[in-house]
């Protein structure tokens, strides 16, 4: 097996042999621009890494992982128009770059493309591959679309809450490490098994995403501190504090989050105090904690060494690790 | 085998067992919607029929049939937002009913949902439809980059125009043959021969669907006749004039297809006397007979009993006999 660092160098050098840049040029190079936006290729690093994990080399699982990499970015792209989103990653977003039905055209050439890198792949694998596929996307549509219908919403729950992100985002996790033990061959047992590490990986990877969002370091999240409180998202840490506070603090945090303001430092200020007196903060780390040590436990019953077993728990801390 | 009205009972009988609408609503709403609007399910049937034609039940082809359909539909739901088209067979569009957000979502969802279907094959059934599949959704896509490219365009061709609605349209008419001859699992090279029936019987239809535009009786035409001349659209009609015509009207064709008025009777009149003066409204029928003869030349290729010829011709002839 290699370290993350070399998985992430193995798959960029394949995504740039790639040649997407095809004509139409208007369908094509949006492509080619949000591929090369970068990230940090989590997804396809664990199908890479769970392809070794059940020995198998993971050059077998470079289009499996193309083809994760490749749907993930056509989310973003049709999510950044949903989100009307000015910026991904720094750069202007697909829609704003070039326009609304590039964005939608472009993405919807994405999903098909993803579809044909396991073509690569024999029969049964790639019928497999591209069931386990069609399944997570459809997952992801689902999740997004609860996404979308929470923000006009009073009265969601936390389970309703956990499972939109569990296919938003959970599920796409898991499944890339579930296409690496599919194209290694292994057992349908252990594919299952490395499902669910990703699965609640996945999780607390989300809800750590939720805690950043609001008590992050601005010099080292990738996104703007107190995004999700400027645009009234109902993430855990303020499902949590609405659970935890008193009727008048809940409707105070319920009010703050019906505001659309032009300097937001005082309510953010005020929702971070929220959250921290509530126990809502104590809570979400608590979910966190609690997701990642599922994960760990599912990893002590897949039947690989224990060098393995560390290599996937290592990468699941540095991934929980990132610094508040 | 059966007649096509027959095929078209069987289809909608399957296509009614469907149980899409799932949670959440907003997703799958809008797919029992579009699905339900109607239309002569041309291609379905075609898929049913291949299948009848190669010795298969048109039973087995059900899936691949539905698989066709569904995508159609999900081109028409993203097409119909790039056109901000208010109407779909006389009813509301998708982002019209809901919003555009729904559109999008509920678009994707049916590419998802269209692969699904060839989930009920044997892998390497699957593994061939897919894959047919993907490359022609991909073309479809091209398609409609091509079309709303040659908006922009005063310099396109006749032959960038048939490579155009090649892809956008009668790549999927031949797709939807060539899956249940797949099915059927016929020899390839029968299968082929198929696809070249129903792409050239698929831009005939087009040319037709140009032809009609312009000159198609109201009473029985679907659309709104003059709908392209309106709209400015650089058909087949539109290229055959300026390249028919003396400088002078070419220019005044120009001019007219630069305008955006509120009372098109005259610009509709004005144009239709250029495309019959100039020779285009000849030249464009001229165009349909030929490829509905090339179609008709590739059926006498196929291996199959002078019977089931005859039942695809009278299904080419019915198709192209929608009177003017």
């Amino acid at each position: 097996m290699h370290d993350i660092s070399q998985y992430q160098d193995f798959f960029i050098s394949y995504l740039n042999k790639q040649s997407i840049n095809k004509e139409p040029k208007d369908l094509y190079e949006p492509i080619e621009y949000i591929l090369g936006l970068g990230g940090k290729r989590m997804r396809p690093v664990l199908t890479l890494m769970a392809a070794e994990v059940f020995d198998a080399d993971y050059k077998t699982a470079l289009p499996a992982a193309m083809a994760v990499e490749v749907f993930h970015n056509f989310s973003l792209v049709h999510d950044d128009i949903m989100d009307d989103a000015p910026l991904r990653r720094g750069k202007e977003t697909v829609h704003e770059k070039w326009n609304l039905n590039t964005g939608i055209l472009s993405g919807d050439a994405m999903l098909i493309l993803a579809y044909q890198y396991f073509e690569q792949y024999e029969p049964t694998i790639f019928r497999d591959l591209a069931k386990l596929f069609s399944k997570t996307a459809l997952e992801v549509c689902e999740g997004q679309q609860w996404d979308v219908d929470f923000e006009n919403r009073t009265n969601v729950t936390i389970p309703e809450y956990l499972k939109m992100i569990e296919y938003k985002t959970a599920v796409l996790v898991a499944a890339a490490m579930k296409m690496g033990a599919i194209v290694a061959k292994t057992s349908e047992q252990e594919a299952d098994l490395i499902y669910d590490f990703g699965l609640n990986l996945g999780l607390a990877f989300q809800l750590q995403d939720d805690f950043l969002d609001a008590f992050g370091d601005p010099e080292t999240f990738g996104k703007q501190v107190g995004g999700d409180i400027i645009e009234n998202k109902k993430t855990y840490l303020y499902l949590k504090a609405i659970e935890f506070s008193s009727k008048e603090r809940a409707l105070q945090l319920q009010n703050l989050f019906g505001l659309q303001l032009d300097d937001n430092t005082a309510k953010i200020e005020t929702a971070k105090a929220i959250f921290n007196e509530s126990g809502a903060s104590k809570a979400t780390q608590e979910a966190i904690e609690m997701y990642t040590f599922k994960a760990f436990e599912t990893l002590e019953k897949i039947n690989i060494s224990a060098e393995k077993k560390n290599i996937l728990k290592t990468f699941g801390e540095n991934l929980m690790g990132r610094k508040v």
